[in-house]
């Protein structure tokens, strides 16, 4: 007879599906060629309204069960008209659930049960640098605090393992953290 | 008699009240210091939902109108339940309205009438980066390309000079193109 221990703790991550993919994508590494998309419309002001739906990878066109909106603005005190987050905000929105998509899936991975995962970030920017004045002031955030409450059958030591190894395999930790080519052109629509 | 030239286009950027705001801040550098914030709180998998709200910035604390909040998550071919986009694709959701309220604010002060402005963005991402397999694999994005087609009344030149001075003055091109610092703590909640 034997005996099989069903991992007690469920955080709702299929870790044996990424697990396989790890390894299926360590064997055909084409595969794990992703290209990730947004298109954007202008409204009006400093409103626009971006959608994300298609991808590829896995060799192949995919796509997110459903197209998601997002509409970003300035707030009223920049004189607009506040119909959505600011840009620099969704960059938070996206270091935070990236961070804690990680957190879920290690935690998982280390049998641990999360009861509740909490991150407050905050983000320091000089307005004088968008605005063009102040010598040496950068456009972007001068510096991000991210803090995570974690409730969780872990110790203390356990939780901030959990975070770390998550930053150590984050994509959008990355894309802060260090630098991005991005190439920009434009064309007269016809 | 005065006659006064009212400038014929309107893009919906409050132009006077940016170029007010320059020189507020040049002479008051204290009000330019901003925080941007957002919580978010962990659903289940890799399914977070983030909230943005308040800020601060002006010497005071500020609000948007109303919340906004997001949800992110893994897509179903990641063997997740694809409840939202994913986090790499809010960063391009970010850019795409960084990048397209700068166009907007920069036509309407050099009176250059927008009848549309549509981004196009793709970026590369190795999925070995983030499954940890690949020596020297990023877990970010490789490179990012963004293409703006925009119909104006501007010559193909004056197109490409708006998107290129936007590029110069975007807090998320710099965020991304540039090393940022982030702090990342963690505690076990009570």
């Amino acid at each position: 007879m034997t005996i099989t221990m069903t991992p007690a703790i469920d955080n709702g991550v299929n870790v044996a599906a990424l697990l396989g993919a790890r390894e299926a994508l360590t064997a055909q590494p084409a595969a794990a060629r992703f290209q990730w998309r947004a298109t954007s419309e202008w409204q009006r002001g400093t409103h626009s309204r971006a959608t994300v739906e298609g991808f590829h990878g896995l060799g192949a066109e995919q796509k997110h069960r459903r197209a998601f909106s997002f509409d970003t603005d300035h707030p009223e005190i920049f004189a607009a008209a506040d119909h959505g987050a600011t840009p620099v905000e969704m960059v938070l929105v996206g270091l935070a659930g990236c961070l804690s998509a990680g957190i879920a899936a290690i935690a998982q991975n280390r049998n641990i049960a999360l009861r509740s995962v909490r991150a407050t970030l905050e983000a320091d920017m000089d307005l004088r640098g968008i605005l063009g004045v102040g010598a040496g002031v950068r456009n972007g955030f001068e510096a991000i605090r991210v803090h995570y409450d974690i409730d969780a059958d872990a110790t203390p030591a356990q939780i901030e393992a959990l975070v770390a190894q998550s930053q150590k395999r984050s994509a959008v930790f990355d894309i802060v953290t260090n630098p991005t080519d991005v190439e920009v052109t434009a064309s007269k629509a016809a």
